[in-house]
């Protein structure tokens, strides 16, 4: 069993209520704030980071450690065309006062870049020697009108990703991008309802975006942009912790925002398009017409 | 170093923004939910369960482990007056899936139990065998009127304890305890506004809220209740793990609380009284005088 098995078990086992707009499987869950304020809504996440799972203990800065945990968040945030409120962190750790002091300076820097309050949380101890478990979960809100959900890309529409695909934990792009919230306040509601980010592998991430919308997803393979040091496709397509947006762009959108796209530093790409559901086949290679899940390496995904 | 001395440290490098009414150090933190509706505050925490530390691996019922975690942080909403309405939770584990699918059971069942949505969550593994790591952040709502704090207990006060102390660990408790949500609802607003839940150890936890308030609290040491098999006093001021409410009680409203007092299973003590500020001595013996946290042991704190 993995990750994503084990999840399809158990996310079933719980009951949403009446305020919960959107619960498990998109980046944030959505709830309603209170019923006389109908035009804003809660953003609701909660992410981690584990030694040697999100980044090597003996070898990465603590402080870009701390920036992760904040980073992951946010970008989920900026996925729903949302803005970071607050926070609250554990940690679960057996290491120094040294490290989880950079640590959690790093948490409070990243915080701050975001104009988030981290307002809670909770310490723990663990058993085993140089383990560190931290969890951020965050609030968000966002005006109805630029809600974006996994589940709003309609056949037709015109696929793009901001940045690069591929090589993040070598070139330790995991630890120092940055997330794309700018992007995502450009782009939620004018150009965009249905948005994700990519963290476990575009292949994976695609395949829940198509999923989520019930449609097929057909791949510009040949437009990736890989990151710098990126052996082939296959990478791009799999390694994930990306952390870039994915989302769909109807057509007779897409001169004004090629046109109007501000951001000199963050390349802009469509990858793809969405066609009709395809019985069985949620991404294909537009190229070949071949099925792009069929060997089973998708990205990441934690073991059980 | 320890907790306590780490978060004295860390603390500070959180920048509070103005949506937040309560930060850093109360059970949960208390946010504005938004300009229009001030007669209610969300309330905002995060506790977690670590195999070892909060419950033996191989020994405990995994399901009530599931229900532990609901519980603390139900424990945490009513020491504020306040309701849960929602939560997200993360796993990170290395373990197996019948384990790992009675927690959840556990954690859904008891969250059916409050009426609360768990809608969203984080899945990670971990490199070390047979540990796990689960957090739950929990959203919750309080009428403004009903709002519990550490600071707001005032010389004069009473202060009056839900249940029994002691044993917790040995006995299950921990595990099986129901936390407080019906009391608070009868309490908060109407006999008090000063509560927290006794999780760390009844001295430790009493020093905080003395702490907090600015006040020395003057404990009726002869007067604690203590839990079956809890060998001393001693034990019911530092075991831990209570999950009890603790109170204070304008002397006013004293004999309406005690005849009002709806709850025939769960035994109401008046444990102490609140003065005024004795320089240096926050938590005395109220026959002796004794400066109660002389001995330094006050409880439990992860090691650090």
């Amino acid at each position: 069993m993995n990750e994503n098995e084990f999840l399809k078990k158990v996310v079933p086992l719980f009951k949403q209520g009446n305020d919960i707009v959107v619960g498990p499987g998109d980046d944030c869950a959505v709830l309603k704030i209170n019923s006389s304020n109908d035009d804003e809504y809660l953003l609701y996440a909660v992410d981690q980071v584990v030694s040697d799972i999100h980044y090597l203990f003996n070898e990465d800065d603590p402080e870009l450690v701390g920036r992760k945990l904040v980073k992951r968040n946010v970008s989920d945030i900026a996925s729903m065309g949302g803005e970071p409120t607050s926070a609250v962190i554990t940690a679960a750790v057996n290491s120094n006062f040294e490290r989880l002091e950079k640590i959690y300076s790093g948490i409070a820097r990243e915080a701050e870049v975001w104009n988030m309050s981290v307002c809670g949380g909770d310490y723990s101890s663990v058993k085993p020697r140089n383990l560190e478990v931290f969890t951020l979960s965050i609030l968000g809100k966002v005006k109805k009108e630029k809600l974006c959900l996994r589940a709003n890309a309609k056949a037709g529409d015109l696929i793009f990703a901001t940045g690069k695909f591929g090589n993040s934990f070598n070139s330790k792009h995991h630890l120092t991008f940055t997330p794309r919230l700018e992007q995502s306040r450009f782009l939620a509601g004018k150009f965009t309802n249905a948005m994700m980010d990519v963290s476990d592998g575009l292949l994976m991430d695609l395949k829940r975006f198509a999923e989520a919308s019930k449609v097929t997803a057909s791949l510009f393979t040949d437009k990736i942009p890989l990151r710098s040091g990126t052996k082939s496709l296959k990478h791009a397509l799999t390694d994930g912790e990306d952390y870039e947006l994915i989302f769909s762009v109807r057509p007779e959108l897409e001169c004004s925002l090629i046109k109007a796209w501000p951001f000199k530093d963050v390349e802009l790409s469509r990858i793809g398009m969405v066609l009709n559901h395809i019985d069985g086949v949620c991404l294909k290679d537009y190229k070949t017409n071949a099925d792009l899940l069929a060997d089973g390496h998708l990205g990441f995904e934690h073991p059980l």
